[in-house]
């Protein structure tokens, strides 16, 4: 039988899912958890970077965001659904690598620059910013994973990965470690109902539980194409947001709406009354489902203390090993 | 009763202990350790911060350090006697620090500016060593250490400390931490055989575990007052490091030494001798103890492992209390 593919992929309990964390994130990970070996961790440390100032809000964010994976069909049978903070592991991991790596190079990533300018009120100018690369290095590499699946403007953490993996097998004339390959997501990135890219911080978003009149209201609000104003004008699908979440959810309507809208054989509002139908008629399962779990916080505990023992178990053999090529423990 | 003052101590096992840290450090623990609750700590992770490269090199140091620590007089039915790297809650605590410590208080230390272009051939220009002092931090206030013993050069990292806990308090409106406040040394600093500041570095050092050929060829070697030439000449302690020596360890004998060396009543080759037969007595009984504990590794490694359950029992509750406050854990 072939060893399993390892892919280690997060994500941080800011807020509730929306509709670009199933077209980016979600959809991926239902994917993978089919054919790799998958961790999925709750990345609740690198959370706190930004919102340590609110910290006790991450619990019910955690929760919510816990119950959104199972109810569109993560499984704890077939990853490994874990905290990030109950392996300590990773920190350890984390101190270890923090030794051996220049600071320039984590000056040097992109995105440290860009999110202290972008995110400058969130007060992120910290010790522990500077070194989310680096944390995620460990959060990767603690598992062995081979594969993960990131968006394009996290290609040059990975990257870091890699050259952190490389200084550490020269330092130490080892080879323990796979060089982390990236998974470049194939979806766009989706748009919020106001055009700007769907998130949390735009107040643009359509939730992953979202009620049928939320998803109605949302939709309705959405801008189409500027150039058909009237029902009987031709449509062009490809500058229209609405098409766009036609594609990504409900590709099979894919023609089927690019048809009525070139020929204006549809209206905007009759266009997105159906959109929105599909949607709820989606949610609506996954919503039941959501609400059951919600009211039973001590099954989702549970996942969790369970996946955290299973990825602890993999995560102390790698520190151990690296604690032996180090040689200083007596 | 009253509750004892609690105290934490480290030293990096970076090489052999000489007589500056017996004067500077060790003489003070074992005041310490009659008078307070005392923590004192091997600090393997601060010595990696230098010695990454050689890491496997630090287990005998360890060894070799603590059997100079017992064999001095520190009791671990006394103190805490652990290893840094043994509590994972040091590393747990340090990575919540360094999300509300701004990169600037760490840029402002002024030890990493000086360490930074004295140490260039080390290589520490790393994401770790800019951490050092918050790291410092986590192992004084995981114990909340009420007093911290330093040398004036490390008063800007209990500053640092103390702005730390106060930042703590202020964002999460508690107040769990004492304001860590320093013992500052009055022992100046030993000058080594050759007259610069005892150091590993400088390779001017008697260690602790020196033989009797060793301590009498050093102390041969030292520099004592240039003005005096010829033994008839009268000489002034107060220039010469023979004299210092005998200030700092034989204190009983300070005033007879000064008569001599002032009345050129002896020379300074007697006088070497005299100080170095002292040290031979001195370390006589240490010497054989410290042989035997180096031989007895498994007797060295259970103290060890015993203080760090102690030490570990502390910081887990802590830490505890820290992620309580958080409130981000399930």
């Amino acid at each position: 039988m072939k060893k399993k593919v390892r892919v280690l992929s997060g994500m941080r309990p800011t807020g509730r899912l929306h509709l670009g964390h199933l077209s980016g994130v979600l959809s991926e990970w239902l994917r993978l958890q089919e054919e790799c070996q998958c961790f999925f961790m709750v990345a609740d440390l690198h959370a706190l970077m930004s919102e340590y100032k609110n910290s006790s809000s991450l619990k019910e964010i955690i929760y919510d965001n816990l119950a959104d994976w199972l109810s569109w069909g993560i499984s704890p049978e077939k990853a490994v659904v874990f905290v990030q903070s109950d392996v300590p592991e990773h920190m350890e991991l984390f101190i270890t690598l923090s030794l051996i790596t220049p600071l320039g190079w984590l000056y040097r990533c992109p995105s440290f620059k860009e999110q202290m300018q972008q995110l400058r009120s969130k007060e992120i100018n910290t010790y522990a910013f500077l070194g989310y690369p680096l944390l995620q290095t460990a959060d990767i590499i603690i598992y062995k994973a081979e594969k993960v699946p990131v968006g394009q403007d996290q290609l040059p953490h990975l990257e870091l990965a890699r050259e952190v993996v490389r200084r550490f097998h020269t330092l130490y004339g080892c080879n323990i470690f796979p060089q982390p390959q990236p998974i470049v997501s194939k979806a766009p990135k989706l748009l919020g109902v106001d055009g700007r890219k769907m998130s949390n911080s735009y107040n643009n978003c359509i939730y992953l539980s979202e009620d049928d009149a939320g998803i109605r209201e949302k939709i309705e609000q959405m801008v189409t194409d500027p150039q058909r104003i009237h029902k009987t004008d031709m449509g062009h699908p490809e500058v229209c947001s609405v098409f766009n979440y036609y594609s990504v959810f409900f590709p099979q309507k894919r023609q089927e709406v690019e048809e009525w809208c070139r020929n204006a054989a549809r209206g905007c509002r009759e266009c997105k009354r159906i959109l929105a139908e599909l949607f709820q008629e989606k949610f609506f399962q996954v919503r039941k489902l959501k609400a059951r779990l919600l009211k039973e916080k001590a099954y989702l505990e549970d996942i969790l203390s369970k996946g955290s023992a299973r990825a602890r178990k993999v995560a102390a053999e790698t520190m151990q090993e690296v604690n032996k090529i180090l040689g200083y423990k007596l």
